[in-house]
């Protein structure tokens, strides 16, 4: 039993510097949680100019990461460098070096989950990463123990701030695109470059962790099929809430059966009805369906420093405590069996579909359509002619509400209507749930 | 270490039997996150024909819990036999005689706190109880472990399933209380005595519960100022939706300061885009704010026996995998310290009101009131004067809302206005936040 746990950080940035102050603010509370002292040994960032900060902290301050995993006094590394490949280093070498890791990175523990916990669990230490999905929402331990009782049968998530925040922005300030895009990246919401948030790379990491979580298994990043959502179109926007009453959010979906899953990212159409539906701006929240429990929803703010923190400062309580309590390590966090499991591709499952076509406004144009979506057994359940976009052009919007059909014979169908002279623009199209 | 743990089951109502049935169906996934077998040795229940439905899963049957407290093989005893004076002698017992303890009894729990976890802390035994609050849900572990990292600042939630379907009913279907009341009962969503639930009770006692774990220290029952639906009348629930674009809920509200905390269960008016307003039936929710994470929600079903048995699974088989890795009860799960904090009385509290009035539609009546509400320094935010609702006695409702004002205000003022003539009703008032 110690008294007393020694951190070391690694990464100085929003999220590092958050952590160092609720550690300092809330320090009798935490203290009091964990039944013994935390103390922040030192403080690791590449950047030189970051050492000020840390003198203000009174901690000692290493551009070299290795210092600190080094240390053979510190107990618990918390690795906040980013989707750099020293990151999968800094956690790795930790674990080899006695020490117990907290982590936000979602790009890292998503690529290397196999390595990460094979040597965590061999090595008796525990890695956490409560951050590394929604921020300070406590669902990865809500799924990995608070649900344990379960078999989880889905999971269905808004895990993105920035993409919610701008398809929220299109939607009640009626703008494109790239309008909302650089209202977002103005706020603070999205990264000079946003590729990774916009074309939905940080939903599928995200989600193949809560999916790896559910199956005790690695779901790999790869394994899941993903759209962004840089061509939504304020167009469809509108149609969508207008005429339907629905609206559009990216989501993470993972579905659970005995050995398959099918995990998918990408802009989905929801009734406004639903659960998520009023999910707005830069908030996160996931619908875990248990087979017990039914239906849960976590939800809260999925991105800011201090949100973030909120979550690295409880795990770091967590193992803390265990720390203090001689138990650290003795039991796994994350059981991870290396097992088989098949993905569903993309094409065998059924979905309904919105699809908006532009066409010409000239007779017979729906029926060539609909022809062909008959021909590959999409069907129909309605459709909405609209006046035309662009008078000049006379190009008027089809739009149609299928009932379910395979993916693989929408997808056929799509090609073969691309190939229509009267089409003029990409067909556009939503999946529904 | 222990390759296996052995469970008594004290109870077999549709919670207990649910239990029973879930870790018999889920065998292999629970086996796997628990590291070891799970076995259910005995089972007890006063009713001598559930020896049938024991015998049925090959389990032990006894009438009398004092077998199973006494088993010294039992590791976990799972106390299911709700509001009655034995539950505290099952749960302390158990905690006496080298038993961790799992239970859903937030009435003995909040009542007992203290008692309880000082002894479990004393004797290394861990008592959890997620399902006492919320069934499935799990918000207890959510803000004891999850959140951590932060001060708990406000907790505002719908914690009973049965009065927020009766006044979903009422609301969505337009009937009045005793209606809805009716109608809960035969879908089962309300006992064949409602009183706990419309009270407000049980309500108070899961929000002692979850106060208790943000402040680590023992919220007393007694301490919650209570007000129960049972007075709810369909006419303001028209009123707040149409006029004001408003809901009622019963909400038990916890806010905590240094030292200082309030604690209140009453219907509640909030705006339609609040998180908690469209939390509708026999659905709980929990808005938790804490200083760094800000808002979390968690959401679910509220009520049935298989979610609360999920969450009893769940706490089984945490408790189990520290009984497998020998770590069980080195660490305490609740974290209890004897501490002075002052409950600040309702009458210094402040809020903004919905006050209607029945009067006689006379000259000079919202005078009289208007005046009374003036000189109580309760100031008058809108006025909504509505045709009588009985042409033959020529009764009208008056309708305000209220700017911020200080409860004793409004209270002295609502007796000041009782003795008037003119008042034909009672004065209806309903807090909103």
């Amino acid at each position: 039993m110690a008294d007393v746990v020694k951190i070391g950080l690694i990464g100085l940035g929003t999220v590092g510097s958050a952590v160092l102050q609720i550690l300092k603010t809330n320090r009798s509370v935490i203290e009091q949680r964990v039944g013994g002292k935390i103390f922040v040994k030192a403080v690791c960032d590449k950047k030189k100019e970051k050492e000020n900060f840390a003198k203000r902290h009174k901690v000692a301050f290493y551009t070299d990461w290795r210092k600190i995993v080094n240390d053979p006094e510190i107990d618990i590394v918390v690795e906040l460098v980013g989707n750099v490949p020293e990151a999968r280093d800094i956690i790795l070498w930790s674990l080899e070096h006695n020490k117990h890791v907290v982590s936000a990175n979602k790009s890292i523990i998503s690529k290397h989950w196999e390595e990460i916990f094979t040597l965590a669990n061999k090595n008796n230490k525990l890695v956490y990463f409560e951050a590394s999905v929604c921020a300070g929402i406590p669902i990865i331990q809500g799924i990995n123990e608070g649900l344990a009782g379960n078999n989880i049968r889905s999971i269905v998530g808004i895990l993105n701030g920035t993409t919610n925040y701008i398809l929220t922005t299109m939607s009640k300030n009626n703008v494109d695109f790239g309008t909302a895009l650089r209202i977002a990246q103005k706020r603070g919401f999205a990264e000079a470059d946003p590729s990774l948030d916009i074309d939905g790379v940080d939903t599928a990491q995200k989600l193949a962790i809560l999916s790896s979580i559910c199956y005790n298994t690695w779901i790999k990043y790869e394994d899941i099929y993903c759209e962004g959502i840089r061509e939504v179109d304020k167009v469809d926007l509108e149609f969508i809430e207008k005429e339907f009453g629905m609206v559009l959010k990216l989501f993470g979906i993972g579905k659970f059966r005995e050995g398959a899953v099918e995990v998918h990212v990408h802009p989905t159409l929801i009734p406004k009805t639903h659960p998520l539906a009023n999910v707005d701006n830069e908030y996160n929240a996931v619908l875990v369906y248990g087979d017990n429990v039914g239906d849960v929803l976590f939800y809260g703010r999925g991105a800011g420093g201090r949100a973030a923190a909120s979550a690295i400062v409880s795990d770091v309580i967590y193992i803390s405590r265990h720390i203090i309590y001689g138990t650290a390590g003795k039991i796994p966090y994350i059981v991870y069996q290396r097992k088989k499991y098949s993905v569903i591709p993309m094409s065998d499952l059924s979905f309904c579909y919105y699809l908006r076509f532009t066409v010409e406004d000239k007779p017979g144009v729906l029926a060539k359509i609909t022809e062909i979506l008959g021909n590959n057994k999409v069907s129909i359940a309605s459709i909405y002619q609209k006046e035309p976009l662009l008078e000049l052009h006379k190009l008027v919007p089809i739009v149609m509400l299928t009932h379910l059909c395979k993916e693989k014979n929408l997808m056929d169908a799509l090609q073969q209507i691309s190939h229509l002279k009267i089409l003029k623009k990409k067909a556009v199209y939503y999946r529904i749930i």
